[in-house]
């Protein structure tokens, strides 16, 4: 039998690595801060990314391609961007058994590069708006490093767009800010609060960065994602400008916008438990697996034959059957819970007898049983209440860890524990914010664009805020 | 307007290059040997992802994700593999702004990261075969690039199989040469000759390399896949030993086979003509396009009108509406034709009284005139005929450019002009074939596992030969 899985109560980090490794979602590479993602880790990759993939489609985007190697001189083309990023970088100095003349960087995030190309590509307003993506590696040089989390290399998707107008490119930003909203929401069960980054916090190069905020079960915050208004920075950087249709020479406005690898920890960090993973049915490879159970050779072959039948009934759903002969099926359901399949169906010789079929939830080990003839109709329902489920569990976990704070002593004594979101007062300046970031450790996640205006006083500084921001401490 | 596009017959290279640039499939990127894929060039790689992928499924095999990353001494345990690999590698020797301790190897190939991770997963029988492939980006550092054909970097597919016996490892490397068949002939429409590679072309570690390699229109080879069979090589060189079903301690039996974006090179130099890209249908990202005709705006509604309902009959096609207001219909024929979409359906206001539609083929140019009622149907058999189609025209170019010849100075002279491949007799000696390449710069393609025995003497040496191998010039 595999180790056991420690509890969370015990070490929520280690849990948290237990799961990765037990359920071989992914494995420790041997260079420092890199991964393996196993095929039960990337097929769940491989979810987010078809889903993703056709929201983009369906808002207009298309995908490309563009080099894993920057230019040193690009990187350095854009002042802020070089400041956030270079120190970071994976440096290439050696090609081909020689040294080369410029150094190459690793791509930490694509902006220069794309845009370096987008000067080709745009002179009119007819070649805009430009709206690309791309699904790639990602290299930043992570000091301290966490399965999913945070590696030195990752997987990611970023979109990159070119408008004409800024209100267009204002647009887009929030667009894909909602559909990330969205996607977190309908597929990985994980509610999340939208908003505005910080100056402090925002992406080196962005005029404003917007994300998506969810709360990990531990009531740490996670950012899953973020959409960055870019302004003309990148096109004043890169020289590219545009004849309008009015006939003038215009800078052009950009977005980019990602997600990554670091969305499998936020879903496991979401739903999964101390017997293993939970996974919400969208984005399960394996929504639901059948255990066959026999003592016989003759009853082998029949619940074999019961288990393909309703597998052949359950159209559209991604069904397995567990047919291994040389481990036990108590040695199966546990190896399914650890793996986080979302419904189990047991069938022995006497469900076959009373032609039924015993379905357990993974999320709350319920059972029930279900005559073999309604199979095809009750099981995607129970997925559907599954999914329903986990993100009524996640909202609730969310709601009633967000909560306001009046003082900074209030804070400092509260962000640990019970920790969440703790609403305060805040003026909106640089130092404040800083002094509470270095302090407590506890950083404005995001300031939502539909605030409710409440007046009050900064809780550091006590000058005017127009309303409160939410704080945690954040992965 | 845009330029034109060289003519084959003026300059076969240069034609090759126009093409990837107008049909907007890819583009230079700023550093040396890199491209960018855009989005017309990436929707046929997903194509071909996607087709592959479901059968690389069918057959058993998982996707999952290993580093780009190596250390330097991987690479080196594995004596042919590092001489094949090391010289081309890009090397980082910088991360997080320090020097690194120990170099790191961009991967060339992953063989090594991948037998290193195998070593952790792999203790008995129980655990084999391991079928995993992974979708990457890959970096060889190439003097002479092209774009598709030769790049430093490039997107593939690598499979790594880890197997109990030798017999089903050779298994699984010719079945993957099968697949690679298929894919060629029923998605790419390329025939392809499959064999063996001699000693001197075979890939740096494997004990024997098989591949693909299909007859471009200039009659020059390209090798379009290789499946490996490595024998314990690499399972030696990182101590990789299973506990057989006898309970005997062995090492493991490893293949690995790819392909990548090279494919595409070869389906513009399959198919395409002076005109612009000619895609097969299973690969074209756009099937159908229907350009609508108008000259007020009264008949632009009406004919959009019924456009939209041809379209909403071509269920499972691929179909887009050029509605573009600002460039011609004209314009659009020519665009499309560049761009290669396989047919081209014209709507008229005179079309829309007869109740019809004319049809062009990209391939043949042919037009057709066919009822509205009947386009459901008659249009995805066009489409099948043109796949067809598409394959006997390059059987017949194989076909008609595989010839024996009888000496060497009959190679040298036809090597060239007409060129093709020359099946010629070899003693099977490795100085005679070196000779061969060095001279001519033709090289055996590979050896029919199945050739045809015929005896007769080496071209060189005179030394007796069982059967005639292929000698061509290869991209």
């Amino acid at each position: 039998m595999a180790k056991a899985i420690t509890r969370r109560s015990e070490d929520y980090s280690k849990w948290y690595t237990d799961i990765c490794l037990r359920a071989e979602l992914a494995d420790y590479a041997p260079v420092k801060g890199c991964m393996v993602i196993r095929p039960n880790g990337y097929a769940i990759w491989e979810n987010i990314r078809n889903a993703l993939d056709s929201m983009f489609r369906e808002t207009g985007h298309r995908n490309a391609y563009f080099p894993l190697f920057i230019p040193e001189s690009f990187l350095k083309k854009e002042a802020e961007h070089v400041e956030g990023f270079a120190a970071d970088c994976a440096v290439v100095t050696h090609g081909g058994g020689k040294e080369l003349e410029e150094k190459l960087y690793i791509r930490p995030t694509s902006e220069t590069i794309i845009w370096h190309m987008y000067k080709k590509w745009i002179s009119s307003y007819r070649d805009l708006p430009l709206l690309y993506n791309q699904w790639a590696n990602i290299v930043r040089w992570e000091m301290r490093t966490r399965l999913f989390l945070r590696t030195t290399e990752f997987l990611w998707q970023e979109g990159h767009t070119a408008h004409a107008t800024e209100r267009e490119a204002r647009e887009e930003t929030l667009t894909m800010l909602e559909v990330y909203r969205r996607f977190a929401q309908d597929y990985m069960a994980m509610p999340v609060i939208c908003g505005k980054k910080t100056e402090r916090e925002k992406f080196a190069g962005a005029v404003d960065t917007y994300s998506i905020e969810a709360m990990m079960q531990d009531k740490r915050a996670l950012q899953a994602g973020t959409s960055h208004y870019l302004g003309q920075n990148f096109a004043r950087a890169f020289d590219v400008q545009f004849q309008s249709q009015e006939g003038r020479l215009e800078y052009v406005y950009a977005t980019s916008w990602g997600v990554s690898t670091r969305l499998i920890g936020g879903l496991i960090m979401t739903h999964s438990d101390d017997n293993g993973l939970v996974l919400p049915p969208k984005l399960a490879p394996t929504q639901v697996v059948i255990v066959p159970i026999w003592r016989s050779d003759q009853q082998r072959a029949e619940v074999l034959e019961a288990a393909g039948k309703i597998k052949s009934v359950l159209q559209g759903v991604s069904v397995e059957i567990d047919d291994r002969d040389n481990v036990s099926p108590g040695w199966k359901f546990n190896d399914h819970e650890v793996k986080g399949v979302p419904v189990r169906l047991e069938i022995g010789p006497k469900d076959i007898q009373n032609s039924q079929v015993v379905a357990v939830r993974r999320d709350t080990g319920e059972k029930s049983t279900t005559p073999m003839s309604a199979a095809g109709e009750v099981i995607p329902k129970l997925l559907s209440q599954i999914q329903a489920a986990l993100f009524n569990r996640a909202k609730a976990l969310l709601d009633d860890n967000s909560y306001p704070v009046e003082t900074y002593d209030d804070l400092k004594s509260k962000v640990d524990q019970p920790g969440g979101f703790l609403y305060a007062h805040w003026c909106g300046g640089h130092e404040c914010e800083d002094r509470i970031a270095r302090e407590t450790k506890a950083t404005i996640r995001n300031i939502a664009i539909d605030a409710p205006r409440e007046e009050g006083a900064c809780i550091i500084c006590g000058e005017p805020s127009p309303h409160r921001v939410p704080f945690a401490k954040a992965y």
